[in-house]
């Protein structure tokens, strides 16, 4: 299935990534060395452990750019950079820029510094240019490694390790063999999954064995524990594995994985790994605000979660967490001008403790209000890259011949023997048009946060069958089908069991999480009480939404502690989108209000 | 003035100490080797380099508690202690169970391990030997120790710092000079003030220069910054010298540092110092309630603070500032039984965080939820001990011929040409009877949370002369003062920048801030809501008093985030002090309600 995205916000988003975010990655790389380590000679400064899968998420990322948007600059670095690997590979197949320069003794013995990480966005990389036909000589070269791979893990077993401390190589061989079709790569996949958790392995020492889900076997697992982006690309390849191997307790140990991380561990905006420390998976109903990590990856690994579990049916309810990881923690991972990113996305801020957290210089978490260009870990900004250039991948599905209307995206798509044209200004307005040819059958997944729906067919109000949160239409011919997904503003509160939501409440808009920064709205956001949101003034602004409603803010005399209760003032409290939030400079942040 | 305890809740609080803390901590540091370290020989493991400071506290505490509970067994240690430390002195008066044997040739090298912070604990705790006539051998000793910090320090200048990683020599040199008249030691406590912030001077590379106050001249401090009792020690001794030398820069600067830490820096517990990363004073307002550090020991630094400054008049702030210090954090620092103690004194804590902090190895922050017999660092324990047992020096003043009554406190005392003995059962009732003999003006500190006074004098209603928060009574011959402090539930509230207690209010009752424990009352508590205090139930138990308010609490399905408005359920929501939280196992606790 071929989806053309057609205009819209994520084609901006799309096209701003090509244009500016791609080659400021690219540069920033460039310029802390990350393209220059791949040339494995040795330096004062070793590169990071993990720069190779920097540059090979930034190669994914432009492979499926370089589809829609062609830059010959872009393709001399692809070529450049593949050039440099193959030329660079060991003649075993091996590769890694820090290992085979720094540890050659030590390749394959130590099992958390990440090379089979490494490996693994090294294959995808592979898939992405020989698929999107963008570069062939990355692919044979990662077949080699991924034999390498098989040969001493699966085959010779004389390596130090079984499994790898984070998980990804896994995920990468299956779309090595879905791209391929060479059953070793899934045979090498399910083993890498089949083994973890049922030996003791090495694990970081200030760290406990559920850090890389190494604690049970995969199959055991039911509540999503440890570093939140290991724990999820391990669940996407078991979907993907449980999926493509038919293993049920594969599937029912996501399905419970995925209820788990939904009912208890989910952040209003999508995210997911609420400890700082540990970048991890907490227990349940532990999702502070301020503290918050929600890592940018980790949301687009839950994006992918979502979208693995959707392929085994019953996918509204992926979507509809799809679509919330996606309109709020994935997008406020990448500013609006494209060039700085977030690694870390709190639900509250402030500057002042921003500030003071800066100046102590042994502080051990940080809390950054502005994006960045390159983090020392900088696996964030290529991977939003990648997410974004892939979207087009997640608006529809097929089953049983129907074509699913998944994430309302603007695209052309032609399937099940239709040729589907979808316009709409989600995630601002809740109208969609769908001009569609041909005869077939459609679902419409009905967003969890409409109202109310009206349909219109060829001009005509309908009402169409519904069935599991989808809207079915039977068409024939030349068919317009318009709907309107009432969006307003709606309060949504937390369970009783998140304490740092308690008393509180969040304004959604559509799929947007609504956000206050102080800039336009003055200090101690936390004190602010929204009124109502009947007398909600709604606007389009060139950055997306604003959104102004009735609120109370405190007002106290100066001293610290009275027995008076504050006074309350009334004023029109100004929110945005949360993905907008950090866009005109540092800012106290609110997303919970009283 | 020579005062008396007679009975009531301090009495017993002293009594607990002096028959199980005392010879608790006694039997915890011989086991912990603690006392041992003072025959200087060298171990395997050698003792923390402030091991020499826990000893003196406990010195300094038996001192006090021999007075009213002559031990024999006690008595023995102490003997046995002195005469080890001065058998163990350096001819040049040195002593220092650390250096003198592991680093000899590091003695006054190294200004951040704490060897003038040891020294001066000695210092106290000789003063308090001699001063009670529990031992007399120490003093001498010490006395030399000072000489010669005095002829490195001051007079040759050939030590490798000039001020001390931790302030407490300058104030235990004011108690030197004040038991000995000795000026030299004034001086010295003075130079060392003087020294401070005067010149870079090593620092821990980890922190910035404020985390010692080391950042400016003292008489330049203006904001209270850094290490909680570093700090507040070396305000003390700013107060002492400033009251002593009349120094009105040092005492204008101490004024403003109280102003500071009271608009802006204090717990409603009375504590202080709420970062726990350098237990460190942080920025204005921001008491985050679960993360609050508020050591045990920086609440008892702030409590002397507050006794130091009303020297120097105008004392009913200091007074209501040193009453919520002590009948809240400083209280909660020991068990019921006066076996455990806490270190740290958090207003919200939450077992499944502590659970979850515990299973993760380097889990920076690990809050505990049950007091210890004994810390690697045991400073609160012995400082608690000690700070008790002088409870009956915060009690009265005299200014001018009058008899200043600050605190409410069972007592007898001779002073100004009378002899008053002062009855209460103060914080759990508001009545006060005062039975005086002679001729003299008294002065009676009005509670701040008072809500109405009512005065007799020999039976017969009065209204007495009123002026700063205090209540004048001119007496002759047999006097019977009854007065009564209306004492009910209170709500109180933060200040409108205090982002943690934002939409939240706590209830205080008389000096003591109540609290609530999921025991009694089930879990989240963080959403729990006070409807009024109204109807509230106060009764007398045998730990101290139990108030029943109606409250309501959150309950929402089992989705994680719901457009529907949490339903809320009413209940009776039991109180306690807080200083009696976690004496019932691992608890929930909440300080601040809805």
């Amino acid at each position: 299935m071929r989806v053309t995205l057609r205009g819209g916000f994520w084609s901006d988003v799309r096209e701003r990534n090509a244009r500016v975010s791609l080659k400021n990655i690219c540069r920033r790389f460039v310029e802390t060395g990350r393209f220059d380590a791949l040339r494995c000679e040795k330096r004062e400064n070793p590169p990071h452990i993990f720069f190779d899968s920097d540059v090979a998420k930034w190669l994914e990322a432009a492979a499926y750019l370089q589809r829609n948007y062609p830059d010959a600059e872009v393709q001399a670095v692809i070529d450049e950079t593949v050039a440099t690997i193959v030329r660079n590979q060991l003649p075993c197949g091996y590769f890694n820029s820090y290992y085979q320069v720094y540890k050659p003794d030590r390749i394959f013995m130590e099992r958390t510094e990440h090379e089979l990480y490494c490996a693994g966005h090294l294959i995808e990389a592979a898939v992405a240019l020989d698929r999107c036909g963008v570069n062939h000589a990355l692919l044979p070269a990662m077949e080699r490694y991924a034999d390498y791979i098989r040969d001493r893990f699966f085959v010779k077993r004389d390596t130090g390790f079984t499994t790898c401390g984070h998980p990804e190589i896994e995920l990468a061989l299956v779309r090595l063999y879905e791209h391929t079709k060479k059953q070793e790569y899934l045979e090498l996949a399910k083993f890498f999954l089949d083994e973890r958790g049922t030996k003791p392995e090495e694990i970081y020492p200030w760290m406990d064995r559920e850090y890389d889900q190494s604690h049970a076997p995969v199959r055991e697992q039911r509540s999503a524990v440890g570093h939140s982006v290991r724990a999820l690309y391990l669940y996407i390849a078991m979907a993907d594995v449980g999926r493509l191997t038919g293993d049920g307790e594969l599937l029912s140990a996501c399905r419970a994985l995925f209820d788990d991380i939904v009912r208890r561990k989910l952040y209003v905006t999508g995210g997911v790994g609420s400890g700082w420390y540990g970048e991890r998976f907490t227990f349940a109903y532990d999702l502070p605000n301020a503290e918050a990590y929600a890592e940018t990856c980790a949301a687009i690994a839950l994006a992918f979660f979502c979208e693995r579990l959707a392929k085994m049916g019953s996918c509204a309810q992926y979507h509809a967490v799809l679509e919330r990881a996606l309109c709020n923690n994935i997008l406020a991972g990448e500013s609006l001008d494209g060039k700085g990113f977030f690694y870390v996305n709190p639900l509250e801020a402030s500057v002042e403790y921003a500030a003071y957290a800066r100046r102590i210089p042994g502080m051990p978490f940080k809390p950054l209000l502005q994006r960045a260009e390159v983090f020392d870990c900088s696996c964030c900004p290529p991977n939003l890259v990648r997410f974004f250039a892939q979207v087009g991948g997640l608006i529809y599905a097929e089953q049983d011949g129907t074509l699913y209307v998944d994430q309302y995206i603007a695209s052309d798509v032609s399937a099940c023997g239709m040729e589907v044209s979808l316009r709409t200004d989600m995630p601002f307005d809740g109208n969609v048009v769908l001009q569609i040819r041909g005869r077939g059958r459609l679902a419409l997944r009905i967003p969890v946060w409409q109202t109310s729906v009206a349909c219109r067919v060829n001009g005509e109000y309908v009402c169409p069958e519904e069935k599991e949160d989808y809207l079915f239409f039977d068409v024939d011919g030349e068919t317009r089908i318009e709907i309107c997904f009432e969006m307003r503003p709606r309060f949504v509160y937390a369970n009783e069991h998140v304490r740092a939501d308690s008393g509180r409440k969040a304004v959604e808009y559509g799929p947007l999480v609504m956000c206050a920064e102080s800039c336009e709205n003055g200090m101690e956001l936390s004190g602010v009480e929204i009124l109502s949101l009947e007398g909600a003034l709604t606007e389009r602004t060139p950055e997306g939404i604003r959104i102004r409603v009735p609120a109370r803010r405190l007002r106290t005399g100066s001293a610290l502690y009275s027995y008076l209760p504050p006074e309350k003032e009334t004023f029109m409290l100004t929110l945005i989108p949360y993905y907008g939030w950090a866009n005109r400079g540092e800012n106290d942040l609110q997303v919970w209000f009283l």
